[in-house]
């Protein structure tokens, strides 16, 4: 696996690896905030990679919007690549509520992340791990 | 073509449509800020379109990104969907530069729009028109 940007593992939990990306989850318990990083050199733009890499790309991130809007009940999806402090391509999936702290402002900058307590975080990516490996993406938790 | 929600239609310039989507103009000249709308009615997010549209809004959407950095010499392209006040799907690709007034922030709520002059709306929609036609993505453009 590719080496991952200090600030990413600095903010995020590695979680496992889907078939083209490794799974973080962002360390703020104000959101439920999945983070993907295609496991490829040197990627900044989702055009760096290739076709094939897109079109998994694609697959990987819908579905994972897809399983987090349902499992989780969201009002509404974000999904984006931005990446102008950490170049290193990976792309934010983000479940929205009417009800959550920055609604309906997109979530960065907006507040300090919360952290989770060591038991919610343990909870929280058990049972992602559980769903993740549903989801027919080649799903593989970190030991 | 489907309706465009009346708030994008109100922020945007309706510039014409690739195969799947249509493409709009962010009037906003603080960021070259293109806007893609899938054709396609009652969508709210990504993984609502079929796996086909899917992929086709993954090469429209990607092909528009690389043409957008390469052409305006972008630093960073950034590329979202968000949707938390208008649910109509739509997707941002917005050109970053490490000199926009903005950078390394996300755009969204960061300075009010900046208006264009008739004369530099007109001047920037044919620039892009030219480009779009070029991208093999069975541009047309608005009469």
């Amino acid at each position: 696996m590719i080496t991952l940007d200090p600030r990413l593992l600095n903010d995020c939990e590695l979680i496992g690896k889907f078939t083209l990306c490794q799974v973080l989850l962002m360390r703020d318990a104000n959101y439920l905030w999945c983070v993907l990083v295609p496991d490829r050199e040197g990627m900044s733009e989702v055009f760096d990679l290739s076709e094939e890499e897109q079109k998994q790309l694609s697959l990987e991130s819908n579905t994972l919007l897809d399983y987090l809007k349902r499992e989780f009940n969201a009002d509404k999806m974000n999904v984006a690549a931005l990446g102008n402090v950490v170049p290193q391509l990976h792309i934010h999936h983000i479940a929205r509520y009417e009800t959550d702290i920055a609604w309906p402002r997109p979530v960065w900058g907006a507040f300090p992340a919360k952290g989770y307590s060591d038991d919610e975080l343990k909870d929280r990516v058990k049972l992602l791990v559980k769903g993740f490996k549903t989801l027919n993406l080649g799903f593989q938790p970190v030991m």
